[in-house]
């Protein structure tokens, strides 16, 4: 396989790229003192997460329990599941953690600490259960100075689980675009995790982990004291959403689309592609940040990020590539039929769920498959 | 396997329900004299497929070479691939025809018609190829009354091709809602691709198939005069997007996704359930249309719809559920931790997308496991 003969729609990891940004976000935790869990929901794909370990990462987030299962399958037994647990899952769990999984689970609220201590007692199984900390209001999670907090630390501990430790998620600092914004969030973030673990201190219970994450805050905070271990996913690759947020440029972008022009209406200065929605996904993330690059901006098919040109439209299988602005009323001279291009995402994670396996270009130009899985 | 013990998340298929879908468009389609080649992209599965020809269907229309080679493989023969032609995806066409597969492809531009004489007199292989026709602006084709049509026609005819017909794609379709738009954007397909077919008789051409179709538009045409053939995919499911073009009632909609509800904020009216976007697809095709349903329109476990409840927000593996106008503050007692609910989709295609199979629950209640692909 070599690149000339890729099929497209393709999605294309530039190796090296990875690489660097595997190593900015660990040398950046090592700086800061603290442990990093990548989550592996970007990629779902084992070569990546070996790169990440490989690098210096201490086991790893996930947000399915197949996740769990697959990368258990490889060789990682430190997992923290990062969405509230369903009690109907418990026993999914539980099959992890008796084949030596240290896979720790997520509750925040009483009825599901209640939930999971009752299955932990009839299988005698004490979980390792983290509580869930809100500290923005975006989605899940027990805001710090509140009452739940302490009712669901107590539920755990009394029932003989084990009680690790806290964490959170500031999903919310995709919501701003300046390096003082993220600086807040960052610092929210920290010091509204940190306040949940030392409430639970005081109680006169342990809370050893206080883990916290999401790639904007990791790459903002200007100190992490009191915080153990960052948990981040899509800095692995970054995308047009990171970029409008303001923390990579387009040339970080380690991931694109390979698509083939298929056909114009030059009249409206489209180029029609074979990268539609099944190939970028649906995501539109950057529709109300501050550039909109419709479903992914435009590159020649080496890399070079042509600025003026996005994916406009998508339906399944067909794109609509046009010049933002005025119409390329040249565009089939530009992009002949049969011309390759590529498609940096808005979302990586949502882009690479699309694709059965990633092609992973390697520095020399070799190409490897690297294999993704999905569904749960 | 049973209905209590499924998994979450979980695309279901009522097959009651999908069955009569299928029958209603059959008999429409009967009734109007036409042939019916329903387009596979919407579930690439092969038991819905089946049903779909057991019904009278004549033929499918694939959106990838991977659907005609699947299906292909699972004994169907007569296969058009009804997206632009890409030059270098003429191997894989080549090979399966040589196989047996009756497989036609697309064309629209001189260059394209080009490409494939230039390959199909190398290889000895009079490829079938159909005149794709731009009945509406919205994305691929040739306007009827175009110069180039002929001139593809002539290509690929004089280029020793074997040219089949004309086909269509009312797209545009999806952006109205009423019945009378209805049927005139159904009319104006009609018109305008049998005016395509006639140009290229009255050049002495032959043009024996003139195929159209959308859901919307095979729903509402009043006739279909010079037409052969209708095409269409999404109706075999339904969904949110069809329900505020008019063509289905809710309760019309087969495919859902059976979710756990696993946390509250209940201050907001927030109900958190394991059902985000990975389970939903990014789609947020009602955003646009008279009623906006978020990410779905949630029902109880057994179906019912909750009108005013929606999938207001979704992350990768979260959703919010929250009612429409007021918040519900008594929305953690009205569903509490391990509830099971189902998201009716906004787009049948992109939800099924994200998923490696459907269960199928059958009238008697038993629930079969039906594998669906994806990728290129």
């Amino acid at each position: 396989m070599n690149f000339e003969s890729l099929n497209t729609p393709a999605a294309l990891i530039d190796v090296a790229q990875m690489r660097r940004n595997i190593e900015r976000m660990q040398q950046r935790m090592n700086t800061l003192g603290v442990s990093f869990r990548p989550h592996v929901k970007t990629t779902k794909c084992e070569q990546v997460v070996k790169a990440q370990m490989d690098a210096g990462a201490r086991g790893i987030t996930v947000s399915t329990l197949k996740e769990a299962e697959q990368f258990f399958a490889s060789g990682i037994g430190d997992i923290v599941y990062a969405v509230g647990m369903a009690p109907a899952k418990l026993a999914q769990a539980h099959a992890l953690r008796r084949q030596g999984c240290a896979l720790k689970i997520v509750a925040d609220s009483v009825a599901c600490a209640q939930a999971i201590v009752a299955f932990g007692r009839e299988h005698a199984e004490p979980f390792e259960v983290w509580i869930e900390i809100d500290v923005d209001g975006h989605r899940s999670g027990i805001a710090p100075d509140d009452d739940a907090l302490l009712d669901v630390a107590t539920t755990l501990s009394d029932g003989g689980m084990h009680l690790g430790g806290v964490l959170a998620h500031a999903g919310s600092s995709y919501d701003y675009d300046t390096p003082a914004e993220l600086v807040r969030i960052a610092e929210q973030e920290r010091s509204r995790c940190v306040r949940a673990a030392e409430r639970i201190r005081s109680a006169g219970l342990r809370c050893d982990v206080v883990s916290i994450g999401s790639t904007p805050t990791a790459l903002a905070a200007e100190h992490l004291d009191g915080i153990t271990e960052v948990r981040a996913g899509v800095y692995v690759m970054f995308d047009l959403v990171m970029h409008n947020v303001g923390v990579n440029d387009t040339s970080d972008i380690a991931l694109s689309v390979l698509t083939t022009v298929i056909g114009h209406q030059s009249e409206k200065g489209w180029a029609i592609v074979d990268a539609g929605w099944m190939a970028m996904s649906r995501d539109r993330g950057t529709q109300r940040q501050k550039r909109d690059f419709g479903y992914g901006l435009v590159c020649l098919e080496n890399g070079e990020a042509l600025g003026e040109y996005v994916l406009s439209g998508a339906n399944q299988e067909h794109g609509i590539i046009s010049r933002a602005g005025s119409p390329d009323l040249e565009i089939g001279e530009r992009f002949p039929i049969g011309t390759r291009l590529r498609i940096l995402p808005n979302h990586a994670c949502a882009t690479g769920a699309q694709h059965p396996a990633y092609r992973a270009v390697n520095p020399d130009g070799s190409i490897e498959t690297w294999p993704r899985f999905y569904g749960w």
